[in-house]
């Protein structure tokens, strides 16, 4: 085994020792040390604040796209979110030990359903150095030890923050290796993780789609992604207009760079003369580009031609696919087609039509009346979120602590056996 | 593309197409189509006897042990069975477009889950021939395509059993593509399989270790699976004796090739003296050996010692490793480092000491004062399973109809957007 193997196996057995231990710690002392965890951070604003730093300098160095620079960069109000963040952790529910479903068989046994913790889980991340603190006050409230690796052009950051949280850890009843960051910027050590089929049981990777593909090519462990946002809205012919138009141009123009922005609109036949016009002006003063089927092109002017590889792909910019659609059936066809499972909505006043949409759409959120934008942990109540699942199984959507955990069987009996 | 990989890339687009029609079923079509599975099978018994001759004559040729030839035999109580188990899942609750925690959210929006099926399932088994019907009404039932690999050795049984199920499939609303049967013998055609991530969303192996095992390291696709059931029975040192012996027999005897047997007994020491020499006759009376650590040889006589790689084993036979512990914690430290996650089982009187257990122990079932035995899709109320996971997400213990579903989000709006 090479040294990079070693050292991160030496990790991976640390972390699913201290996965043992937690598993069977209370909520109170698991929101102690999350409170830890934050009072530690307050208290070491000026240490992070100068490798955070050291982190911005080497970048400017290296040159660094501007963008990736004020991503990088933590501010004090940036801190702030981030301690708050793990304060608003410590609220959430502890779903762990909640038992649900007992029911008495007919043998005599009672069996129930218990919610418990995943393990250890292993998050892979190019983002802002926060995803550091809101990752780890999540999984340890799950219940969950965590493996960090981030991006190494914030090493200096990411590592000042594991400091602060293994020092929070350190005053509770947890192991300090229930939060362990690996830290070396080794590329191969990310292979290495990927192999711990053994210690580690799920890896959430959060990045672009290349990392993404690498890490699903790779790993030996279960895995928790989305891969694409590429996400649909249709406005059906009975749809209000208003409605219609407020719904579509939210999806699209409320921010662009996100996951739930939408990216093909499909629009029926009979809406399409009077509402097109009305949504080339609206998406024109935007500074949305509209490329559109040869249907859409007959009914405004001025716009590209969409391609079979236009309602593939996720732009994450300020351009919108539109597409003509002659019945539902149509648009739930393009969908299944084109679509990466994650947030479609259609635009209806029609119940049954509505239920044909939720039923048949198999993305992992599916809206009705409703701009693709809320699909996202903390509009939908679950607290913040680790990530979004396109994937059938498990978790699917945005993931929050329930996510970051499973139901087990539990038996009761009073010296039952099978006959 | 060879050949082999062109037949089962065709065979997988089939079924992703057709699960996007059932995907829409109601339950009562979907009954419908699996009465006419049951009534198909029932007017062709003599078909599939004389299918099932084929490949028993087959069998004997090649010298096949004598209870992989029982297994295959279909006899008419089997096929009585096969029958009787379809109509039983025309009985269970279909869980799909089930809506749950709705919960409307201070932007306005309601938000809910809805109970949705996988997609395509994959299932790749050695077992009896009558797992084609099981597993298909399952499938069908829970609103998922199935793609059917079974043993080379059952081949002519499972196409007989295959053309009944596709027959009745033809009389429903419901597209023959729902199930399918991949009609090679050629062994690459699993590992064809294996690679159609594409159009197939979960693999679900039956059969022995490695088979198991070269499946999770080929395939690209999820798996639901169990590799080993190495079941633990712990007695503390409040158990109440005869519960602890009732359970510790029944655990380990009541049949000794399955994977809800116990293979290792944890005692308390305070028991060990009163406890070993009452249950080493009845194990002697059932023909079990007896493997012990060393503690356990200086309370019984005449049995062998235990090696480290006891522990590790899943015998599947008359054998019981046997472990003297003094505390709780030397027990659940046992499991956590030789167990399977499959069911571990501790007999106490104390509350708060099953709770530990229960908490700390992460296995798929664990029980209290109960037989390992019972963990089982029946004896726990899912009816059929179409298998066991040990894995940590998704469905863990018996897989029944939920286990083949997931949740997804669905959101009503009324023209709602994101501020």
């Amino acid at each position: 085994m090479k040294n990079i193997e070693k050292y991160v196996k030496n990790i991976s057995l640390q972390a699913k020792e201290s996965s043992r231990i937690l598993r069977g710690i209370d909520e109170k002392t698991k929101n102690a040390a999350i409170q830890a965890m934050a009072d530690e951070i307050d208290n070491s604003r000026e240490d992070i604040s100068k490798n955070n730093s050291k982190d911005i300098n080497n970048g400017k160095k290296e040159g660094l796209h501007k963008s990736l620079i004020d991503r990088l960069e933590l501010t004090s109000s940036r801190v702030d979110a981030m301690i708050d963040g793990l304060l608003q952790i410590i609220k959430l529910d502890d779903p762990v030990g909640k038992i649900t479903d007992l029911n008495t068989r007919p043998s005599g046994i009672k069996v129930a359903k218990m919610r418990v913790p995943l393990g250890v889980i292993g998050i892979i991340y190019e983002s802002r150095p926060n995803v550091t603190a809101d990752a780890s006050g999540l999984c340890i409230k799950a219940g969950n030890a965590v493996i960090l690796r981030g991006g190494s052009e914030a090493i200096n950051s990411n590592q000042a923050i594991t400091q602060c949280i293994q020092r929070g850890l350190a005053n509770t009843k947890l192991d300090t290796h229930c939060v362990q960051l690996i830290e070396t910027t080794d590329r191969s050590a990310v292979g290495a993780l990927l192999q711990m089929s053994e210690e580690v049981d799920v890896i959430i990777p959060r990045g672009g789609k290349s990392l993404i593909e690498r890490i699903t090519k790779e790993s030996k462990i279960p895995i928790i992604k989305h891969l694409d946002g590429i996400c649909h809205v249709y406005i059906h012919e009975d749809a209000d207009l208003e409605k219609a138009v407020d719904i579509a141009i939210n999806s699209k123009t409320q921010r662009f760079g996100v996951c739930n922005a939408m990216e093909t609109l499909l629009v029926s036949e009979k809406h399409a003369a009077q509402l097109l016009p009305l949504l080339q002006n609206k998406l024109t003063e935007s500074g949305v580009e509209i490329r559109g089927c040869s249907k859409t092109g007959s009914y405004i002017n001025d716009i590209k031609k969409a391609s079979d590889e236009d309602w593939r792909t996720e732009y994450l910019a300020p351009i919108l696919s539109v597409k003509v659609v002659t019945s539902i059936h149509e648009a739930i066809d393009h969908i299944a087609k084109y679509g990466s499972n994650h947030t479609d909505a259609i635009v209806t006043e029609d119940k049954e039509i509505a239920n044909i949409f939720m039923r048949e759409v198999d993305s992992s959120s599916v809206m009705i009346n409703a701009s693709t934008r809320f699909a996202d942990g903390f509009e939908y109540g679950l607290g913040a979120e680790i990530g979004i699942s396109t994937d059938k199984l498990h978790a699917r959507g945005p993931v929050g602590l329930e996510g970051l955990t499973n139901q087990k069987f539990i038996v009761y009996g009073d010296g039952h056996i099978r006959k």
